[in-house]
């Protein structure tokens, strides 16, 4: 299989090196393409995602995905800067479905915030719509008629998008415990109220699966209070993005969390859902576990290897619980000495 | 004065019941006069925000709110919710800022999911933006040109907006530790760009106050990986929905929080932060802290009287630290003993 290998800024590079080491450990048959991205594309090929990279990523099988932003674009305009090349690549390859596992690590307990009782209990997938929203709607700056600076972006679903993504929703919590949370804020939102009837239109082919619907502002209360009573959260792009971050934290690092990105057939891009980190950048401190992680759901999900996926995942897992932890889990392990542990628990 | 008393749904009545109860005890110069309003309102007058309640509140020094929200009009289209009510009394009477305080009380770690030593140094204020954003702006539901149904609401501030709550932001930051965030989505919206330049405009007049800005996604983890960090945010009003709900959770109960809205006279509606709870409503278990807090705020802000709202607030903090609690805060006191428990420590 053909892996499009974009590693992009910041600490980006650190661990999706980190990663393709532990999958060359595999003895898969693997065949690796890199190609620049975000800031890093920004600097040779005057775009965050040149036309190569995107084709790259069209012809490969899967994309392993390292992180884009860079804090020294910042002056450019939104639709050049680096972070708009992991939203181009979302539209262009059509990856609606985004799938944020969120589990607390066996010996992590303390790392979180939340006492570890609650912490403990996690074990969760939020769903969220990635190519829709007021992400990718009708967006820009203007003057109103008496000369005011204003600036818009314009929330919009329709039901194909609801109803697909609902549908990836109930699919996965069938494969888990049977429970699906619909978050949306539709007691103020025309979208939402789009939302809620679509998803209890797509419900009626899943009636092995509670659904239950819940606003955002009560959910990011609930991820809070008790975040092991959800099991599948499915959600709009907006709210999916705030709640996925929030949810990674209350298990102690955001260092720990793969994601996939997915098209309709399956294929996708495959992420730590950290960002680039540029403080931390080219130190060798940064986690390598998110994207260790995100390539055992590349070769789970696009490639259809669930015996080595398994593997690694089940590796990060017992040197975590053996005790290998980064600075961002209170360690001192360096991103080589943390992937050493992995690959030594891989055995 | 002339507070207009607007009790609403579920546990509005019980628990404004309670705060004008305390009131009472202080023997101030206040007169109520009381209207419908949410659910209630639409089941007398047929709609959630009738001409004559809107009017006691322009007419009135001050708003005291309970809550509204009932499941009983699901059903009707979104304009006649109960919800609407508390939307449309911010857009008529210009209520822009809205002010949310979430502070750990003495004796309450335990109350609070987060570990007592990172929940013990929570004080922070919100200041939300209430009446723009894509709560106002053009909202509908259509049909595609290929027909399909679709749903939006248009994201959007202009300067004049953005520029006002940036001030009072900065402002209270000033009365506070002088360090103000603010929280925007400015890698993808066009309106946080906006806000974000606005607000370093803004910023030009408060150079004693350290100003820093932050993403949406990562505020929402910030907030549960080290609240205590933050002394004063400003946001618009979704995000500050979504955060203040999560922050008051942080806190350890959504029970105890109260918030102001106000104009831009300082005149205001003061209204606890939780929802009308139909699930214990009528039963005496509410607790009336949000709402005795919010009768203080009220005092302080719009009617000038510190004097009494320091007394309020200290017999809050005195009646739980000295172990009242309700239902939510794990004990068992009714909403009536913990009023009671409030007014013996008012003395
Ligand atoms: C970098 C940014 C555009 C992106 C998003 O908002 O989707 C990120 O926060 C994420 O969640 O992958
Ligand atoms: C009831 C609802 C419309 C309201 C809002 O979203 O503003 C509530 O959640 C709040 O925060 O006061």
């Amino acid at each position: 299989a053909l892996i499009a290998l974009l590693a992009g800024d910041g600490i980006g590079p650190e661990v999706t090196a980190a990663a393709c080491t532990v999958l060359g450990a595999l003895a898969l048959d693997l065949r690796f393409e890199e190609a620049p991205v975000g800031g890093a594309a920004y600097r040779v090929a005057g775009h965050p995602l040149p036309p190569e990279t995107l084709a790259l990523a069209e012809r490969a099988d899967a994309v392993l995905f390292g992180a884009v932003g860079d804090p020294a674009f910042d002056a450019l305009e939104r639709t050049m800067r680096p972070e708009q090349a992991i939203l181009g690549l979302r539209k262009e390859l059509g990856l609606f479905a985004n799938l944020r596992p969120a589990r607390m690590f066996a010996g992590l307990e303390d790392a979180s915030a939340l006492r570890p009782e609650i912490a403990g209990r996690i074990d969760l997938m939020i769903v969220r719509e990635l190519t829709g929203d007021v992400y990718f709607g009708d967006k820009g700056r203007g003057l109103t008629r008496t000369g005011l600076r204003e600036g818009h972006d314009l929330m919009r679903y329709d039901e194909v998008e609801v109803a697909r993504i609902a549908r990836t929703g109930f699919e996965i919590a069938r494969t888990r415990s049977r429970r699906l949370t619909s978050v949306d804020k539709a007691n103020v939102l025309e979208t939402s109220q789009l939302w809620r009837e679509v998803v209890n239109e797509v419900a009626r082919d899943f009636r092995d699966v509670t659904l239950s619907h819940m606003y955002c502002d009560n959910a990011a209360m609930q991820l809070v209070r008790d975040p092991g009573q959800f099991d599948v959260i499915v959600t709009g792009n907006l709210f999916g993005d705030i709640l996925s971050d929030q949810a990674s934290m209350c298990v102690g690092s955001i260092g720990l969390l793969p994601s996939a990105s997915l098209d309709s057939e399956g294929k996708g891009l495959f992420e730590p859902i950290h960002g680039s980190a540029p403080d931390i950048a080219g130190q060798g401190k940064a986690n390598p576990c998110a994207a260790i992680l995100s390539a055992a759901m590349m070769l789970r999900t696009s490639l259809r290897m669930p015996e080595p996926a398994g593997r690694i995942e089940a590796a990060v897992a017992a040197a975590i619980a053996g005790g290998a932890r980064t600075a961002d889990l209170g360690g001192t392990l360096s991103t080589g000495a943390m992937t050493d542990a992995v690959l030594a628990a891989l055995g």
